[in-house]
């Protein structure tokens, strides 16, 4: 039967072999996480993800939510659950001192997500949302709004919500119509309704405080008249307690695919009282910090996903007997052998390992820049980190889940008929893992913000930055013959990654059309360029070790499975490249009703 | 809201203008189906499957089935729904004459099949699997069950089932242990269990005709051991009635991902009384009978369902507006444009298209090898059709169900938010489409026949014939400046899948575990080689038509379609022949626990 187990050993590989970040020990909230204090935490955290949550994540996926009276109740155990994670600290570990939080590193509390998602992804998204909204109200609320809202908010006593999304406009925001009219004591009547709101109402949390996009009466049409308003489920008293109930309601849960335990909300406002964060009518740019805590939280839930259904299918790999090896039995004693000496299923087990590695290895370095944008002590490093954290974002967040959803799918299909069946899990981890390509931004949307924006900001800085630091990592590398496979796939993926962008430049600008219909393509050699340098970091780590002496397994290990991503992911870097080149003329060439 | 309509337009363009069937029309059974019959059967099966059968596919979905004592209940709708479509005659299109069937062609029943499965596919596994199991008597079954059973199955009174399955056995059959002990009265008596039988147990039918694998007490060990049993639910009374209830019964119904109409069930046997069907201990030759015929409607239901998702997501995209085209603005008076103006948008929709368009000819075109296997007047071409059978059939399964789940899960990515919750539909068609890679033998064992079988028989004369055909093709019309784009992509795609062919001959000898690695990949290759061979003949008849001056728009955007299919598709031939020719080294180093 299907069990999950946080892989720490591996996490602990990324942290402390490849990124080494006990070297940032002298800066401001790195210096109070020593290793082993980071090993405490991981290791605390899984055995609550897997005791608690993980138990309840099928509980959660066959419950589902129910909503009655307005009122919407969670599966069973949720609600307990929540308790344990807000009592234990969980949900304030990389939160600023100041307002109740541990201020430990963001990477530490990316790597505590992961385990978090992946071993109840529903669940994980009540306190996630909440996170993502806390973090908006932090960069745009006012003192006042983060006094009251941030320390209940960290430490998980109230949650939160961000709401966009109306029935006739999602991606494209400027067409809302939730309209917010200015009250004579400040406040505003929020009245509009919104959709696809997750964690939208629940009795989780003492109070819901929900992120609004709104439209000022008078405001200007299209984006430019925006504005972002907090509407709390409760208005708070004088003294900061829940008060009276405002006028908003759940007014149905989606019927969805997946991610059941989690509710998914119509939320309807009828001149319920709001109050404007930051300035009138720049509400998005306020937002769209908490978009990006999102997209990185989305694409981390890709790997979440992901490792799941690899632990899943390499248990049934080596426990299910069937048929015999090629090259003669594997387990002569037995009927058969296990299913695990088929390359075909090793094929499939290899490209679930590179992709869960490589995620791991590059959200947790993506991370690590969140972490140095604020805290580096030097000019350069911050804006480096600040840059990358804008360029390589749409990739995290595409490319992972893209990727991450083929990863759950090829584990099903190792399960044979057992993987259709609810029975063994995985069925649930790919229904789950399918909204990841979706919410916070389609995948296209992520590759229209990457080269449509990204590519170009600050005149080509980020990107230039980035092709340098591989271009050095080359050179550092490349006489070193242990080395020399990962770094010539390095290299060969970086060049093509740099003749994508120079035709992007070129005819990008020459026809928009071009630029939308290379980008998927191009987000794509991104991504695999990205783990390319991911696999060749991590090679040069595990063969430094080996070359040490060090016998740990993970190492010897790491090595081969470099080697296979080399050998079965880089072929499809040409095949990128060819289609970013073919242009959009074909397929804009047929009429709508030629179709 | 989503629905469905026959494609008929685009089938009428295969049957007639690219594979124009009417050549054959001396032939026995091709005789039968004039033009105008043909049209007339696909009008009115489209019509039934668009009004009877695309209504109930949702309900199917949320009701599903329900066993109490017994008993097997079918969704609302499926019993008056089988009613109509027997007493219509839809079961026996194509069924011999002899045994009550319309006799007519193969592909005729193909191409209403695949209106079948695209409008509610768990309705019609029921008759799916009847019709397989015909097969398997007419091939294997002596002439007295075959006048009891046959004219019943195919008028559809009767049903059928295939048994092979065991918890402990499913692609390894050699290890089943269903017994089946002599009577007297040359009967047998059948004990054991088998699991994942689709349409194991239900109403629907007056009876239920189980054709079961299992070992005559003393049998060799392993697959040389199993013999094929009739094993009805009620024993035939002497004049051919449903009597006696069997000691067989529906143990439990499977709780699945999807395709929740179907009942897929438990079986258990207990002392049933069955007959054997064939000779003792050659069971499995027969059942391959059926197999084969399952895997092929396996492929087809790969292009059903995409056909439907294509459907949903070209409305969906003409339909919903949101943004505004990179060029400009294209509905102006609007307040955004239809999605479909997108570039990204547009690469999904056409890969959507160069995919069921793609899927349609090759599932037809084989099917017209069916036709020809049997009914074609010289040995030449029934020897051709047959070794085409035999080496197209799991790369028709595992190709079109592999490429065709990426296209429905490209047409929910289209619907954005809306795909993944249930009132858009696509997600059902997403979960069911996702048992096709799995049933009827994974797609990986579809991609070890090929190599492991396929390849090598008749000292590779299949292959040999069929690469023939395609240098015939290429050399007839690499004069037409019309075709160059086509005819250069097939010869490219063609030129690899021989390196690949060659390289597998070498080194798959050498060591067979090279074989097992390359199979997916090789499987893969030869896919898109087919499909290369299907749009460069779409092309060319397309092509004549505009040159005569027709018009209908058709012609004109499969030009276009081929053409995507060239610029968007064929570079992956690259990545294929590369990981083919890795070998097996890498993927077998890693000892199961260092995984």
């Amino acid at each position: 039967m299907p069990s999950y187990s946080a892989p720490l050993r591996d996490q602990r590989f990324v942290l402390n072999d490849v990124l080494n970040v006990q070297q940032y020990g002298n800066l401001p909230s790195f210096a109070d996480a020593p290793a082993d204090i980071v090993d405490a935490v991981l290791e605390e955290g899984g055995k609550f993800c897997e005791n608690v949550l993980y138990p309840l994540n099928k509980v959660g996926d066959r419950e589902g939510c129910t909503l009655k009276d307005g009122v919407v109740t969670t599966p069973t155990g949720f609600d307990d659950a929540y308790t344990q994670m807000t009592e234990a600290g969980w949900t304030a570990l990389s939160a600023p001192t100041e307002y109740g939080g541990q201020g430990l590193p963001h990477y530490l509390n990316l790597a505590f997500s992961e385990i978090l998602s992946a071993s109840n992804m529903a669940f994980g998204m009540y306190p996630g949302l909440t996170g993502g909204a806390a973090q908006a109200l932090l960069v745009g609320g006012s003192d006042e709004q983060k006094d009251l809202y941030l320390p209940k908010m960290f430490s998980g006593e109230w949650s939160g919500t961000m709401n966009l999304t109306e029935p006739h406009c999602g991606t494209d925001l400027g067409m809302l119509r939730t309209k917010a009219v200015p009250q004579a004591d400040g406040s505003y009547k929020i009245t509009g309704q919104k959709i696809w709101i997750s964690a939208g109402e629940h009795e989780l949390s003492g109070n819901i405080v929900h992120l609004v996009l709104a439209r000022i009466e008078g405001a200007p049409e299209g984006v430019k008249g925006i504005s972002l308003f907090v509407v709390p489920k409760y208005l708070p008293t004088e003294a900061g307690e829940p008060g009276e109930r405002n006028t908003l309601q759940c007014g149905g849960l989606e019927e969805k695919m997946g991610i059941h335990g989690n509710a998914t909300c119509v939320m309807n406002y009828d001149d319920a009282t709001g109050w404007l964060v930051g300035e009138e009518n720049k509400g998005l740019k306020i937002m769209f910090v908490m978009m990006n805590e999102a997209r990185l939280g989305v694409g981390l839930q890709g790997l979440s996903l992901a490792e799941t259904a690899y632990q899943y299918s390499l248990a049934f790999a080596k426990d299910r007997i069937q048929g015999r090896s090629l090259t003669g039995p594997k387990n002569p004693d037995g009927p058969a052998d296990p299913i695990i000496v088929h390359p075909d299923v090793r094929r499939m087990l290899m490209n679930q390992k590179v992709f869960v590695e490589g995620a791991r290895a590059f959200t947790y370095w993506t991370g690590l820049q969140a972490d140095l944008e604020h805290k580096a002590a030097d000019d350069a490093t911050r804006e480096k980190a600040g840059d990358y954290m804008a360029l390589l974002t749409p990739i995290v967040k595409a490319y992972l889940t893209d990727k991450g959803y083929e990863s759950v799918s090829t584990g099903l299909q190792i399960h044979g008929g057992s993987g259709f069946t609810q029975e063994w899990g995985v069925e649930q981890t790919l229904r789950d893992a399918r909204i990841t390509l979706i919410y916070e931004g389609t995948n296209g949307i992520q590759a229209l913000d990457l080269v449509g924006r990204k590519l170009a900001m600050a005149g080509m800085r980020p990107i230039n930055t980035f092709m340098a630091e591989l271009d050095e990592f080359i050179a550092e590398n490349e006489g070193n013959a242990d080395l020399k496979l990962y770094v010539d796939g390095l290299r060969d993926a970086k060049a093509k990654l740099q003749q994508g962008t120079n035709w992007l430049v070129e005819k990008g600008l020459e026809n928009f059309d071009n630029a939308g219909a290379a980008s998927t393509d191009y987000l794509h050699l991104f991504g695999l360029t990205c783990f390319a340098y991911m696999w060749a970091m991590m090679a040069k780590s595990a063969a430094a070790k080996v070359a040490e002496g060090d016998t740990d397994p993970i190492y010897a290990s790491k090595l081969v499975t470099a080697k296979f991503f080399v050998e079965w992911w880089l072929p499809d870097a040409d095949a990128h490249l060819a289609r970013i080149q073919n242009g959009a003329e074909t397929m804009m060439t047929l009429h709508a009703e030629a179709f």
